[in-house]
């Protein structure tokens, strides 16, 4: 017993909190797999390969929502509250409930642990970040519950045929698949029934958007709610480099993505529709596209060119540290920044008054080019093994890279090389691209690094 | 006249070489534009719009070889040799001719003229530059003339139906499309029915090299066998470490993207061919897709994973200082050689005993995102404006920026919105990406940064 408590300091010690959480994440995966393949969660006459369930496995833990199997088919009532549980797990993370848990059961949280969720929750500092954790994951549940009666009370007034308790279940998955980003459809007709219904269509895209720009950014605004509502404190709030980078380029792309979405549409499938339809799928879609993955319609409603920039949103994803994946919203916006200032002539790359470490410039770039790279190679394999349009492969692979979940309905019919290829994509989105790198670095190698400057941005 | 003198040396004093370089070549575009417009070259009967030919004279400036309009419907036999001659033009560059015709007529080359050679033709030093220029020239025209009669005496010989007159024009026509790696395809059937002569193919696929692989690894190989064969001079031959790279990544991604074509068609095309014929035909299309555009085969014979990879290998295009387009090898390989850097945790990026500049990394990083922008704005904006299949418009993009010349033939159907863009991919894959952002950079400020380390790579 002695020897096997040695052994796992000795592997503790040589291992990086990276490493513990690329682990973690695995380990989860697998046990998603195991619990995913009791007949107690299936319908008997439901078919699912051990693949189509390890890609099921990894689509939940990933909070992607890209099925090879029609949930309602293969999965009872049981299996699917175990999928909402699931997408929990998945959003939030492994670090963040295995925190939460260790302070509702009392446990001490050591250094070790600590660094940990320091890593995982992308802050420079190691001091509050246990109580970061629990003021986030209270606010997350806090907005589910919030919604999920809202949206309940909403849907049980609105539609005529549903009972409270049925209003209650559709309520609770609409808040829950919004928060947690999962956008998996288990109704067959996600959000359809709604479309014309703006102020609800207005309430589920700021909850993907807070699910989506990153955990340190809610809690730094939590921080100066209380800073402003606190008369005794004095001086001024500020927020870090990383929160302003955060939400100027969340907004710049939900923007930037809804005036494209709205022009290639425009003599599409806009052309007959009013212009507050317009505007307001035009938004749904930039924010959805991003990483939560509901959608309005079937989508091969829409143009070409608007697959093309769906695809491009999906693979831009979310923020580092939050429900999303993809390549992440500041890591593409440091290179953009990066571009412009060579452009320029700068030598610099500076923005909000502060400079941007060369450090977060490097990352940026390899993170950007390898996650192009890989996504490249991986449509290069699709094309190769599939017998589909180049378009759907690249949205394909876009959507499992982001986790973002939506499909031109291919993934059903993917072969077994194009399945695994999507599972990998899924992971390494989610994981995010730089994580999958350090992987590799020793804790030696890492420690030698370790002395961030104080405003060191997230990078992936 | 004396004003306008004085006006002229202060534009003179106030303009970069590469700005200069950049105005040349839109000079010539205009030229050839206005003699592509004279009847005295143009068939009767043969129609061409403004903006049709314009499109051709960019194609032929560049050496790209896409055309709206069927050459030969439009165009007579002296607009035909006009554009062979207009092909030697575009293909060695301005700066060469205009100093070889200084050379010729024994006029003075000054200081700031060989400057500007030096910026066009890479080199790190001054001196010695129109001595390379004249003997890159030289080695130019001897290698046309030289297999443009070994080729016409091939042709005569084996081709029953050929008098000599047809047999010398042909064989020039491929000798001079093969070394400018110009592809225009004149007679309408490429390289088609010579598809099963492999010596005839190797001999193309090696003049298709030569011209890709820069003109100064030509220079340098010259001054190497010059140092060999005199007894007099002792010490070793040290390659600079740009020739070292060009021959490098010109090897690699030739026998690489060979490799990938020959299996992603072992299955498809090449499945009833017999093993030499499979072999001789990925190395023809691999390096023919890099920047000649000369083709055996129907290219829609090809499945569509090889497509992508054709475009992949005509985005990467050529070396810089030579005929070809593109991104540039040097300029990937320097990428992937900092991505593989940093993932084996080093800082610095190591080749051949030497270390590459951050100056360089960074131009290398900068170019290849902001080319693979480019051309992905322009699959987006063709997206929107053509009724094409997403592959042969990305098939059409990466063949414009590597002033590649293959089509999927949708040239000829293009908007005119496609063309333009077109028009704006062919000129900026022939003066390269980091020239059109050193258009942008006043001469002081480029002066500020003109002291070089020795060992400088070329990007761009
Ligand atoms: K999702
Ligand atoms: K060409």
């Amino acid at each position: 017993m002695k020897s096997i408590s040695r052994a796992w300091l000795k592997v503790r010690e040589n291992t990086t909190p990276i490493q513990l959480i690329v682990c973690a994440y695995f380990g989860l995966i697998i046990i998603t797999f195991a619990l995913l393949s009791l007949p107690f969660f299936r319908n008997p006459a439901g078919v699912s390969s051990p693949l189509d369930t390890f890609f099921m496995a990894v689509s939940t833990v990933s909070v992607t929502g890209l099925t090879t199997v029609p949930i309602n088919e293969v999965y009872n009532n049981y299996g699917v509250v175990l999928l909402e549980i699931l997408f929990q797990v998945g959003g939030l993370g492994v670090t963040m409930l295995a925190t939460v848990g260790m302070i509702f059961t009392r446990r001490r949280i050591s250094l070790h642990q600590r660094q940990l969720i320091q890593v995982d929750m992308n802050q420079p500092r190691l001091s509050g970040t246990v109580r970061l954790v629990y003021s986030v994951f209270g606010l997350m549940m806090a907005l589910q519950l919030f919604f999920g009666i809202i949206f309940a009370g909403y849907f049980y007034l609105k539609s005529d045929f549903l009972n409270f308790k049925e209003a209650l279940f559709e309520g609770f998955y609409t808040s829950i698949t919004a928060v947690t980003n999962a956008g998996f459809d288990i109704t067959g007709s996600s959000l359809h029934p709604y479309r014309h219904d703006y102020l609800f269509l207005f309430f589920v895209i700021v909850l993907i958007i807070v699910g989506g720009i990153g955990f340190p950014v809610l809690a730094e605004l939590r921080e100066w709610f209380l800073f402003r509502f606190n008369t005794k404190k004095s001086g001024r709030f500020q927020f870090s480099l990383f929160v302003k980078l955060a939400v100027f380029f969340a907004a710049l792309f939900f923007v930037l993505g809804a005036v494209l979405i709205f022009l290639a549409e425009l003599q599409g499938k806009f052309a007959s529709q009013p212009l507050s339809e317009k505007v307001m799928t035009a938004l749904f879609y930039s924010a959805s596209t991003r990483n939560a993955g509901l959608q309005l319609d079937a989508l091969t409603d829409f143009r070409p060119v608007t697959l093309l920039l769906f695809s491009l949103l999906m693979f831009i994803g979310a923020s580092p540290s939050s429900v999303g994946g993809g390549v992440r919203t500041t890591t593409i916006g440091i290179l953009l920044l990066y571009l412009y200032s060579f452009i320029r002539g700068r030598k610099d790359v500076n923005i909000f008054g502060r400079r941007i470490g060369h450090d977060d410039i490097q990352k940026a770039v390899v993170v950007v080019n390898l996650s192009l790279l890989l996504c490249g190679l991986a449509v290069l394999l699709l094309a190769a093994t599939e017998k589909q349009s180049l378009t759907a492969l690249i949205f394909e692979v876009a959507s499992a890279f982001g986790t973002t979940g939506l499909s031109l309905g291919i993934t059903g019919s993917l072969s077994v090389v194009g399945k695994i290829v999507i599972i990998v994509l899924m992971f390494i989105g989610r994981v995010g691209m730089l994580y999958m790198l350090m992987l590799f670095i020793s804790k030696k190698e890492q420690e030698a690094n370790y002395m961030y400057p104080v405003e060191q941005v997230i990078i992936g």
